[in-house]
């Protein structure tokens, strides 16, 4: 049986890898310099230790599963590490990031997921594309992990999840501008009845957008700047994604372990505050 | 009592001057340069017809209702015909825009309109805003028109307007974009797909944005632009609403005139064409 490198198990890498175990596979992780919760993850998830270049020689499959901005350098290392089998890049990444990893690689499958990490069947999906998905596929048959097959072509996975998360993430961020300009505005209230009255439920919207992708939002930042690539080279223009970017990254210094929720209104004082890790003088 | 000039009668403004005429006010309009429908539309209002620098020594109040790109061009010209009376302006503009608008007036009041042209009450809220709101909130007594005073400022009325039409033209823009992303990479099917399996409404929604934003696309470009200077003013950065006009412009040579409701179909196609009024080589 084939042999799977899992980098790195955050919660849904450790979803994506406990699926593969499931099945019966071997799945290692690299542990130099991960947290504590992600030790914990990986041991509860029955994968085993191991250095990444001592191990890439031994292994069939190495599947990426990390935050968007690091997905390049992950592929980096595996790439120099002389790895010679199929390279699995299950980010959100535009088709360009996809096509470019894919160089570094005579394997490559492009997958992408939509949903949250599996503890189910019928809440995570996994769509795949390139000349090898078949390999990919196996690994997850019969498990909470749905597979869609997008065909032969690198790129046609991560528009899919471009596409999906273009909408829950985008609208969320446009959401949370808007809040923040009506209070800044003074017509926060004002608003929130005219949306009310028209039987609108974006008030409802904006205080889950609040509670559900400030935590996260430490990421989103890098998923909008993706999405932006791709909106671009499709030809249909920039600034959405970046300004959703920028939203995000105003709150990206959200302490993302605490598992307070946030409400509406301390997430549009720190947007309206404007902090942003990216400012230098911050 | 007092008269009114109202600048110019598309089918809001028709609206807002029925109501006006219903309270027994004489509402004059301007007739030159202006099209047959139009014409027909403040003849049936029970509008009179006036040349504007003649008149605008025997009104008391102008009110403009027209496209945002035009509301300052359309305030210089009554400033430079000398008029002392109350200038409102309700249009799509931005709180600066307002506050612009305002220097050139003794007395001004800002105006922001939501909802459809009224034919019943419930539908349709003007917010106004400044220190004579209850000069102009008398014209609409017992109307169709429900006003909203939102105090002294100038700007609150538009802050309100550039507020609700965020949402509801910005999440339109938004949705037809990634519509168009979808099917430029393919993946039109498996999105609306990916939609629907988890209870999303998004696709219809795109079908009624296309339907009902493409017709009037031509002022939603400037309209955007309004909202993205607003949101700017308020420390909340660019690019939404600069790429919602630009989504817009691409639409803008969709003919208004015609009945003929656009499939989502066209509309991604014209999207993807790219053409737009703004670009000098179209």
């Amino acid at each position: 049986m084939k042999t799977v490198m899992l980098l790195h198990p955050g919660e849904m890498g450790a979803s994506i890898g406990s699926a593969i175990v499931a099945n019966g596979y071997t799945v290692l992780w690299v542990p130099e310099g991960r947290s504590q919760a992600t030790r914990q993850r990986a041991a509860a998830a029955g994968f085993e230790e191991a250095e990444l270049l001592d191990a890439l020689s031994r292994v069939d499959i190495v599947i990426s599963v990390v935050p968007p901005g690091a997905a390049i350098q992950v592929a980096q290392q595996v790439a120099d590490g002389g790895f010679e089998g199929t390279y699995v890049d299950m980010n959100a990444i535009s088709p360009r990031s996809a096509s470019q990893i894919a160089t570094a690689f005579s394997d490559y499958v492009d997958g992408g997921i939509v949903g949250p990490p599996a503890r189910e069947t019928g809440t995570t999906r996994l769509a795949l594309s390139g000349p090898k998905t078949d390999e990919i596929k196996a690994l997850f048959a019969g498990s909470f992990i749905e597979v869609v097959d997008l065909g032969i072509e690198i790129g046609t996975a991560s528009a899919f999840k471009v596409g999906f998360a273009a909408w829950t993430k985008g609208s969320g961020a446009l959401l949370l501008l808007i809040c923040a300009y009506a209070r800044s505005a003074g017509i926060e209230n004002e608003l929130f009845e005219e949306w009310e009255r028209r039987g609108m439920t974006q008030k409802a919207q904006s205080i889950r957008a609040a509670e559900q992708m400030a935590p996260k939002s430490w990421r989103f930042g890098d998923e909008m700047r993706q999405i932006s690539d791709a909106l671009e080279d499709a030809g249909l223009g920039i600034g959405f994604f970046l300004h959703a970017g920028e939203t995000f990254d105003r709150l990206a210094h959200i302490n993302t372990e605490s598992d307070r929720k946030l409400s509406l209104e301390e997430v549009t004082r720190e947007l309206l505050a404007g902090r942003s890790l990216r400012d230098p003088f911050d």
